[in-house]
């Protein structure tokens, strides 16, 4: 055991009386909710590279964590420290309970002075944190690779206009996927942190979707070379940090997977945020994956509705969050995917208690959410709504017509629509009586 | 002639130095820019509803202008003010010398009790500028239905709860097809103003999908039926006045072309506001449009960055309509589409003369632009150094590979990617070179 | 009785458990919260422009709402159904158990044909309405004068170029008030709607600054002349309907009042919709006005965060309203102010019954964030955290320093300051266990 | 001479007609504009911490300029590179001559281990920058002190809850100021980058401007105290890095400097980035300032109106700078103040002909701006048609009056206003015709 969390205790379980800031007052892992333990609908995953490797830095300041595990505390080599920021994060997900992490390659190893170098490193840390699963019992939600911080990838990674990136980014994902797989991951993600441009005047708009296109392509077939059994996720952010991103929004992936036939193949990591940055609500963006057969996990760390950048904050609005489970829920729940905080402290919160209460506090307006959501479903009230305000459908042989037949139809008279209220309020209403 | 522009005379090319501020210092039909005559290069068009059919109102006061043509100007019955609306915008034609103009059916012809009687009225009216556009040579750039200002679309029109509205969609859409392809319009487009929702609860987002994608089916299978030659064009906007408008940009649009098998049928009008809206440069989507191989038309007017709401508002700044035009030239250029002003003057902006000055203005702007995006076009250096970037892609098989190949290849060392300047500011002085 | 609201009882307070749509689960007038009835802490008031007087129409769409006060409805002539608009506001407000009501004066009379014809209307109605006062017990939260809406205010109320616009205005102000004061109204606000500009072009901001001080100066005068007790309240909105409105937020509002030397004289009315528009939270509009001494009464009506314009909903979201009545408490409460709904239904909420459960909904999420901050303030423990936070200042003198002998201490060592988290996610948690 | 620079010739005007990217179109330093030189009227000035001290860093990616004058180049001690990075940076100067430049002490200076070392390592850095502005006649502009980046700031400067940090902040101002003074500055700058709050739940909002009222007077009374002539500039700025900064923009200033009776003592530095993320045109901040008499310098670095952050772009557009400095000149142009580009490069713009090139292009624009600018007032249409749209204002003493005077009068009939056209449109292509 590393001191880090000296002093703090496993969070329990207390019911929504407590007044105990470090217990859960609605997280009841055993809690069965339309017949699943609550543990297996929300399937909460901690972010390694926020949680650990965040040095608290914004463009306008520089590190205000001071951490063991960051290079110049003295503790050892980088890969010493890798060592023991492993270890840190495993007492954290034990002390909060949660069942699933994930990471970036980035997050986890040093980086090397070559990309063999580099891929050693991760290897031996992969090995490490796979000893550590088996004694903990927890599992890899997905891996992924950090292709947009360093320099080399300034102009893309999969798009940029030098080939030699394209390939180191295929080989470091090729890395990935292996080690995915190697510690049982239930999915792989992919966030193109510069697949997108600066400005225009430089770049080959077309020439690049061919290039992600081909990535892409060659994702899928290695993970079918393999064997790798996960689900393959896009995850969609509008802009930063470039000007514009080319995994837009939900609609926009589709409209990519389609041109290159993966609709089958690929699915979507929604962020809450990344959702509210491209003038989506976060139910939109489910509603949408769904209704296109592509939802795949959620990221469930809010935006400032009113700051312009990623906030990365983690969930306090019930209310919200009821909706966005309520449309998880309709989709059929999660199956590889689960729900992941993608969530920063704010730099303020220095201190370890700070890394734990929100974490707590996350989980717990997710478990509220989700009784909620399924009390809705359950009560049946809103679905019935919305079905009768498209009974007219039921039987109409409309859409199997042409408009000419239709026309005449209509210019025959008999046909004049009565506009009826779209009842919102009365719905929003509907909906806070189960929060 | 009306007197309605009474005083004031036809607008003429003065060149740059002219100080009459009813004259064109940059629009010159008949000069040659890349080998092609300016007026056949831009395609302007007039929009009926802003200059004609809307009255000065917004949402916090009502009518501001004040025209003969509008019901309670004593001038006579519904049908007379139509035909004396459309008497005044030939005249406008004539001062401006555009040779195009775009109508919604709502404009040009007054609502009837009944679809019949609409419909009669329509039709009576499409005679009496059919006979207009003969003596004056003027042409349809395209015609379309208004399916959103009357209450019965309340809710939708093709994505309608109740099916009678569809079909009341599907006989209009017929008729305003009917209607253009009669004029000879070199285009019809369809913006879904009502096509979105107010809120997810009483929504069915996959069912209103199906019913949109299945409407634009039958309104291509009817175009083919008619023989109508032109191109069917839907123009995207992601909000306003719905909360969520479904044909969000030129992306979205898109993948909604690709599930029901209809990108090869129909193309995108862009608009420069809607575009702003959704987050993009106007530039974005049209280089977007080209690399989709869906680029058709353009509504050339500019929204207030800082407004949040579509304000409509005739381009006056060279160096973005200049970007913009250099995409259109970089796509070929317009075949069947062309430049429309779906602009409205300010609700202040009260005299006849203003809504001359207006399209004169906007007309110029937009010939600056042309010529500055031509001058950059045929200089070169921008896409010499846009080719430049990619150049080590020239001969390169590597999309050609897979992960495992790439990745040995990337650990067996040499590959280690040399970042290299974007040039972005080199560039963008490039561009102001020429404007 | 008129039978618009046919069929529907007074809403009563069923409790929390209640499944009833038209009854109150948590707004229980009687309920004593700190001290004092839930009603006097609330003071709920209804606006007759949203729900009586506007139509439906948006930019893209005209009237949806049929109601037989609208003109066209064969009920009577214009006096007449100003007349039965009020009745059926009345009798809104019996159903609902509103204390308050606000008007402007063209929402409650018909325009006339000059001005002395309207201040008849004005006149008339106003007597009825306060016989109507007399016998049902509601009261006047506070009058308002609609210098937006007609024509003659399109550039501006006391903000024109022309001076005659600024005179019609100061009359039609004058006859507010005095309507104000004889209906026994606690408050006069002043919207600016046009007060603000469409391009600087044509605009002198310096002259129509001094103008807007002086036009309040004269308001000020003359409520001390006639002894109207009610506050003068100005509400900022930061644009829309103009591009830039002068009353941006509240602390420019200080600003203008400081220059003009009113700022012990006028106070503000805050909207959290505007608030939004704005870039800021509500609480922070609130917890400013409050830290400058302004504070006075609310619209609580939201916006939604991701559209640009003023959607002006009925409140849904308990959380965050119980963090703006938070601040309305640490403000000591409303003393003359109170909560408006200055809230339109959504345009397709077509039927009396929306009408009825909107404010029904939007009245319980007062009320149970009323409860939620009332929880919070006496349990004490987020201020307890923000005045240990600060505790470091208690007793000190360094702010009757000055820079060189602050500089000289420093310099001379022993002042190294440790950073202390901000503790933001542990107070978020702590807020969320009273919602 | 540093090698930094290598092969760059210093740049010279050649004219509108040259292809030289490395020479001036516009920028003629000695060109009589309205009768003052050229650079007498821009007074352009680099800022320090963009163009040496940032490293390319955003929140998504590290550092990806290489310069040897950055920390592991290898090149010596922190001094030695400090005295580099100021030798390259004169070099700089000269090239593209520029008369002023500015800095944090935080750019110029190593940090130290203590205050008193980090004062020692500025004064020597200060006598450094001294004797290389006496060889080359470069001029400070404004100096300022950094009091965001070090984690001693991250819960703000003079508003920190700890008066620890208070006090820090005052002795780094107090140092500042002796510097600036000692090198001639002409004006001192407070930019208050962590004077704002993340939460209000943590925050006294009243009791954190007190405390930033109190600084402010300090640092007036100090300027007085050591006879310092320069300008005391405060930057408004709306958000980030805090969710919201105090001096959100030059109204929320301007209620500031009333509160705390310094009105007549400090200025404004309005950035165009700041005024744009605020919801502002830049022309509007400097029209506010000059309407409230606190216009003092400007920061000519644009923002992305579509990245919700601070992009701080060289400016590249002609008709929005143009705007610009005809605000300036109607303010009577600048007297201690100057035009700063607190400008980046972007992050892949590696080379250091991309810096040359940057402020090349930047300069160039503001020339052309500011010709057009002169043109404009010098014709005098614009003021014209300003003037004649107030001009019934002249001889009125309606302002004198009182609202039952006026409302008499109105009532009395013969007032009735009739809207004049606010011209708009031909009042942008009369701006146009300058462009």
């Amino acid at each position: 055991m590393t001191d880090f969390f000296q002093g703090i205790d496993a969070a329990t379980y207390e019911g929504p009386d407590s007044t105990n800031p470090m217990a859960f007052r609605h997280y009841n892992p055993d809690e069965i909710v339309m017949g699943k333990r609550m543990e297996d609908h929300l399937r909460f995953a901690c972010a390694w590279w926020h949680s650990f490797a965040w040095p608290g830095g914004d463009p306008f300041g520089g590190q205000t964590f001071e951490r063991p595990w960051f290079e110049g505390s003295g503790f050892g080599d980088t890969m010493a420290l890798a060592k023991l920021k492993a270890d840190v994060a495993f007492e954290m997900f034990d002390l909060i309970g949660v069942p699933y992490f994930c990471w970036h390659d980035a997050d986890i190893r040093p980086e090397g002075d070559s990309f063999a170098e580099s891929k050693r490193n991760f290897e031996e840390i992969i090995d490490y944190i796979g000893t550590k699963m088996e004694t903990s019992g927890k599992k890899l939600l997905w891996g992924t690779a950090n292709l947009f911080s360093h320099r080399r990838f300034m102009s893309g990674a999969a798009t940029n206009p030098d080939p030699d990136v394209f390939a180191w980014s295929a080989a470091t994902v090729k890395n990935c996927i292996d080690a995915t797989a190697r510690l049982g991951g239930e999915n792989y993600v992919l966030w193109g942190g510069r697949e997108g441009y600066e400005t225009l005047l430089n770049t080959d708009l077309a020439r690049e979707r061919q290039q992600a296109g081909r990535f892409l392509q060659m994702v899928v077939d290695y993970k079918h070379k393999i064997g790798f059994k996960g689900a393959i996720l896009i995850e969609p952010k509008p802009q930063e940090p470039t000007k514009h991103q080319y995994d837009y929004d939900v609609a926009t992936v589709y409209g990519f997977l389609k041109e290159f036939g993966l609709e089958g193949e690929v699915q979507v990591n929604i962020e809450q945020g990344h959702a509210i940055l491209a003038g989506h609500s976060f139910e939109h963006e489910l509603a949408m994956a769904r209704a296109l057969g592509i939802f795949g996990s959620i990221d469930m760390n809010r935006n400032d509705y009113q700051s312009g950048w990623d906030t990365d904050q983690f969930p306090n609005n019930v209310p919200e969050v009821a909706l966005a489970y309520y449309e998880v829920l309709r989709a059929g729940g999660f199956t590889t995917g689960g729900t992941n905080f993608d969530a920063k402290l704010r730099r303020q919160s220095l201190d370890p208690e700070d890394l734990i209460a929100a974490h707590i506090g996350g989980m717990d307006v997710c478990a509220a959410g989700l009784k909620a959501a399924a009390a809705m479903l359950e009560d049946g009230s809103l679905e019935a709504a919305r079905e009768a305000r498209y009974a007219g459908w039921d039987g109409s042989d409309l859409l199997d017509s042409d408009l000419a037949t239709i026309a005449a139809r209509v210019e025959a008279g008999g046909i004049d629509p009565t506009p009826r209220s779209g009842k919102q309020e009365v719905l929003e209403n509907l909906v806070n009586r189960f929060l």
